[in-house]
């Protein structure tokens, strides 16, 4: 294990300069900053803080990795996981993270920091390697996702989610029993390892088995976010571009009550000129103006056996384990039967 | 201090029943449930966990403690107080709560269980009354509440808030601006000791210095609840009563979404039969439609503010401090000129 002092003598900056880097202030030059990154990148170094290491290990306290808190989707799903650790005996330690941050790192660095017995990451991306994922020595579960298009063995981790492919599949088949053949989709990015990609993959299987061609100008990305603000950009612009389409597909209800705006405010009324519906089920988009149709996720209990899970691995009562949830149809007036 | 044993001895009924009623297990008679509780709340008892009592204290852990935790509004403020608190080498324990939970009894608690350095109360009520208040006896900050209605005096507590009665004199008053008189009110409770309560009389005070009557017939309120279903629920069940009103006052954006449902389903369009204002700038309320009118909080400086002035107490820098922040009108389609 490198010491602050290593990384200062690889980098050739003093120990004070490593430091400064560590903490994130803006008092050291671009270039020290790159020579101190590429060495702890190198030697996947995890800053210490030697105070923090001073504190035993915390036996009842259990990690939250959550990426892109802003996401209202998530809260529902916090509270339960917070109500049924604390329930259990267990101490929630929350951290957020940006939707393009890697929480692999996040976890080894919170597991060591906090003493963790074990963590949850709430969200998130698939394609680490089992080497990155082995950074992470307690048990985890990964909660609203799978890891099904990932590189690890189903022995090897636990999740609880919804199936993300079914559930697409299944919206786009709403809006083609309406009538509908061309149909956009707005995701985060159809690559990107995230439910997003699954979720589009579910958009394709729905038009292919259905004849209908794929049109890629009919996909939209925001790049790497769920944010609304972003689907909303993301759906300006496209409609600038193109308006070939009488129903959209949005992978997430946030990103659903974006576009909206961005129809509304390129003159296309919801659902006369355009259908829209989403997955998730957040509480506002039941009253948002027209209603979104979408498909619920179970949110409480993807915290709670999420919960479950963890425990039964860390009380040592069961090994890996992947549990898909249902998700329920809640209709709304924001489909069109063309 | 009593122990399990004294309690089980003075209600009169076993110890594993004062263990049962403790982790709030159902398989419990209703009168032996009130007796043990009759003894906890004559004897100030705090459950004790053998297990969480032999864990260290911790110096670096923070707690905080979320009032009505589904409200999107605290979802910003959340993740401010998370990354401020992380930045400054503490880690932040969060618990939710009820509207109507008592948050010192859970501050009391949790002070004890975690070995808190501080609390932040994000939230809350401030009709605690000194007495209450000193059973937590770490530093704490309000947080999105100032107790000016309460009983304490300004040297012996610290907030972060901004003015919740002049937030909702100003809404109100571009109502009035705007040329309306019949102005009704949504709001949790008119004498809650909540914020519900300051900007109630913020409503009250607009109206008395542009010589218009309070009409009481025109109050609307949820009971305790700021939840967007009880909301519509209120507005819904208003609405069957009286629509002599042209305007809607609504205490938060959540609030305000709800109710605009419940219009539109009694056919009241939104603003040409109804203008609405509400109090807080939550991010979905810039998307939907119409896209709302409100006076905005400043959500990351309620939280990095609020961490602030709590580890100024717990590093020895300064004592009780009150701090308003401003807030920021944004102008919304949900206004209309009569």
């Amino acid at each position: 294990m490198l010491t602050i002092k290593d990384i200062a003598r690889l980098a050739n900056v003093s120990v004070s300069t490593v430091s400064r880097v560590l903490n994130d202030r803006p008092d050291v030059s671009e270039e020290s900053r790159r020579r101190v990154r590429a060495v702890i990148e190198e030697h996947h170094f995890i800053p210490s803080n030697t105070a923090r290491d001073l504190v035993r290990v915390n036996p009842d306290t259990i990690g939250l990795i959550v990426r892109g808190m802003q996401n209202p989707f998530y809260t529902d799903i916090i509270l339960a996981i917070e109500s049924a650790l604390e329930h259990a005996g267990y101490t929630m330690v929350m951290r957020q993270i940006g939707f393009s941050d890697n929480e692999i790192e996040a976890g080894a660095v919170m597991q060591r920091e906090k003493k963790l017995r074990g963590i949850i990451f709430l969200g998130g991306r698939s394609d680490y390697s089992p080497e990155e994922l082995a950074r992470v020595s307690v048990p985890y579960v990964l909660c609203s996702y799978t890891n099904a298009c990932g590189t690890l063995d189903k022995s090897a981790y636990s999740s609880v989610s919804i199936c993300d492919e079914d559930a697409a599949r299944d919206a786009v088949e709403q809006l083609i029993e309406s009538g509908h053949r061309r149909i956009a989709a707005l995701v985060a990015g159809t690559d990107d390892s995230t439910i997003s990609q699954l979720r589009y993959e579910g958009y394709c299987r729905a038009l292919r088995e259905h004849n209908i061609p794929l049109r890629e100008e009919l996909v939209f990305t925001t790049g790497d976010s769920f944010a609304i603000e972003d689907a909303y950009h993301a759906m300006d612009e496209a409609l600038t571009r193109t308006t070939d389409f009488t129903a959209l597909f949005a992978i997430a209800d946030d990103m659903a009550i974006g576009a909206m705006r961005a129809l509304r405010e390129h003159g296309r009324a919801i659902p006369d000129d355009c259908s829209v519906i989403a997955i998730d089920g957040i509480a506002v988009s039941e009253y948002i103006h027209p209603m979104l149709a979408t498909f619920c996720q179970p949110k409480t209990e993807l915290g709670t056996k999420s919960v479950e899970l963890l425990l039964d691995m860390i009380e040592g009562r069961g090994g890996h384990r992947q549990v898909i949830l249902p998700t329920t149809f809640r209709a709304g007036a924001s489909i069109r039967s063309i």
